[in-house]
């Protein structure tokens, strides 16, 4: 098995921005500590969640996310879209209730106005479909070959009605993995209509906002639930990495009991993806305390976002921290971070 | 004189984004109201204000803007404090504590990682010396020539210990124009940078954080204060002319009154640039209830970056809602938005 460490540090001196460093994978971290948390060093940042859960009158979550997706408009969604659940969604996260979205837009120059008013359109659609209004925006403009049409950064500001204390250190040997539906359909969907694949017609992106279901997770599970992370760029294989390095346990899933539809499994084929590295944008994994997860499992499966939930595996020691999977054949491999940027700008 | 009314309507079937839209000038004001308010209209964002104040438990204020200055780093300082300092100064502005910040980055491929280190440690500082964390962050990469080094999205989230009711709606006839200092320093700076201005040594940005100077601002005027803003994009001319336009008012300001550092005028001379359309970072401007003027601007004098603090003009009625000046030579001119886009990317 080859060893999923954590790569070389940053040639801070010499070393240039890589497309790797924005693909959520091992390099992207390294560049996040590195440089941003060794900058800004707080005792929020180093929790190293999504979102950031910081005191108000309630406890009050705020959490942001550029999105620089292409193309702008895609089966199942838009960029304007898919910020707007993006940041939802991130907020939900943490168990809280989102409340208010801000947006930024950096505009190139040139770019048609019917489409960024389908693009706002959209957000406000999805903005009041989930009843988080936009409430603060900023608009800049770059030259014409300075940007790419549209860029997005959303902010979501939540509150938690209860502190569960949700947050990605939380996983313990022996608790369950739940996922909340069938994974890569996001990603996939990108990639085809990038790519004009002929049988892309089948594929949409999952993106939808995720804080309904999470509301009648946290009012079924409470306190049985430990972790929630919604596994966007660099898929399913990042997000439970992720949950190994900060809760330093291993996990061992099961191949077979992960939802991935047809024709997205055809697609990571002809694609050359690992549906286990691309991109959701309406999923949710949750860990959660063996004694919970069963009555967490009926609770994801009554809501429509949660229809094909499923226990998909268990955290389990392993000092390595590593993310395994029994795969279809019954053998057992390393469930590894996506290596480079194979899948650039997908949200 | 010629009428400042708004121009026309956007053509959204055919129109495209254009410099002048991300400018801080009418035209900007135009994109932000067809194509985003629009579409995401609510209470909040039909204020105008540049943050929105929501319910917390206390009364929240949160405030994004985007960052796309160029060049990167300027005498004064560079992007990254640019960016602490214009989202601490958005929540001052409300007349809020600022407590918390998130960043969103967009990289280019290929952009130096020492550059990029360098950027942070200046948020890291910034953000230290005004007690400010940044809480939340996120990190997107774009191709090679999809992007311009670096962008960053800046939110800025505070609370409000008294709701002052601050918003640019506010100001009467009879109010007072009160400005914290010299106009012109950091677009100056940024324009001497980007065009090798031989004698572009004596100026510097005055990018700063304003928090402290608005906290000695509401305890010693409390409610003689009526609007606050710091004039960035689009300089004092913009500025005054959002209030006139928002609050239904003129103005009648004094131009032997507005400070003008005797380098940033000889810039603007041989730039062709008139100091009142020219950005500022570490400024305010103020309307106050005349009753409340003095001891505003005694209160502002005292503290360091407001020692230069002036009573400028006055609210006129007027309802062409014009903004004039008494010029140095004795006569009154109209001081109106910025045509176009003069001054791209300056902060």
């Amino acid at each position: 098995m080859s060893s999923p460490k954590r790569g070389p540090r940053l040639d801070i001196r010499d070393g240039r921005v890589e497309l790797a460093h924005g693909a959520g994978g091992r390099e992207g971290v390294r560049l996040v500590e590195e440089i941003f948390h060794a900058n800004f060093g707080n005792e929020w940042l180093s929790r190293k969640d999504d979102q950031a859960s910081v005191r108000g009158g309630e406890r009050m979550v705020v959490t942001t996310d550029s999105f620089v997706v292409t193309p702008l408009f895609f089966p199942g969604g838009d960029i304007g879209s898919l910020a707007v659940h993006g940041a939802i969604n991130d907020v939900a996260m943490a168990g809280a209730e989102p409340a208010y979205l801000t947006a930024a837009f950096i505009l190139e120059e040139g770019f048609p106005l019917a489409d960024l008013r389908r693009i706002a359109a959209s957000m406000g659609e999805a903005a009041r479909a989930a009843r988080t209004p936009i409430v603060a925006g900023d608009t800049k403009v770059v030259e014409r070959g300075k940007g790419d049409g549209v860029f997005i950064s959303m902010t979501g500001v939540g509150f938690l009605a209860k502190d569960l204390g949700l947050s990605a250190d939380r996983a313990r040997p022996g608790d369950a993995v739940l996922l909340s539906g069938s994974i890569g359909d996001h990603g996939v969907a990108i990639m085809s209509r990038r790519e004009n694949l002929e049988f892309a017609t089948a594929l949409a992106s999952d993106s939808a906002p995720l804080h309904g279901l999470v509301r009648q997770m946290t009012a079924a599970a409470g306190e049985h639930l430990r972790v929630m992370r919604d596994p966007t760029r660099g898929g399913l294989a990042a997000t439970l990495n992720e949950i190994a390095q900060q809760s330093k346990v291993g996990f061992l899933i099961d191949e077979a009991r992960i939802p991935v539809k047809p024709p997205v499994a055809a697609a990571c084929e002809f694609l050359g993806l690992d549906p286990l590295n691309v991109a959701n944008e309406g999923k949710l994994v949750a860990i959660a305390a063996p004694e919970g997860a069963e009555t967490l499992l009926r609770a994801m499966r009554a809501h429509p976002l949660g229809r094909d939930a499923a226990i998909i595996g268990q955290a389990i020691e392993d000092e390595d921290l590593f993310v395994q999977m029994r795969t279809l054949i019954g053998g057992r491999r390393i469930v590894d971070w996506l290596a480079g940027e194979q899948l650039p700008r997908i949200c």
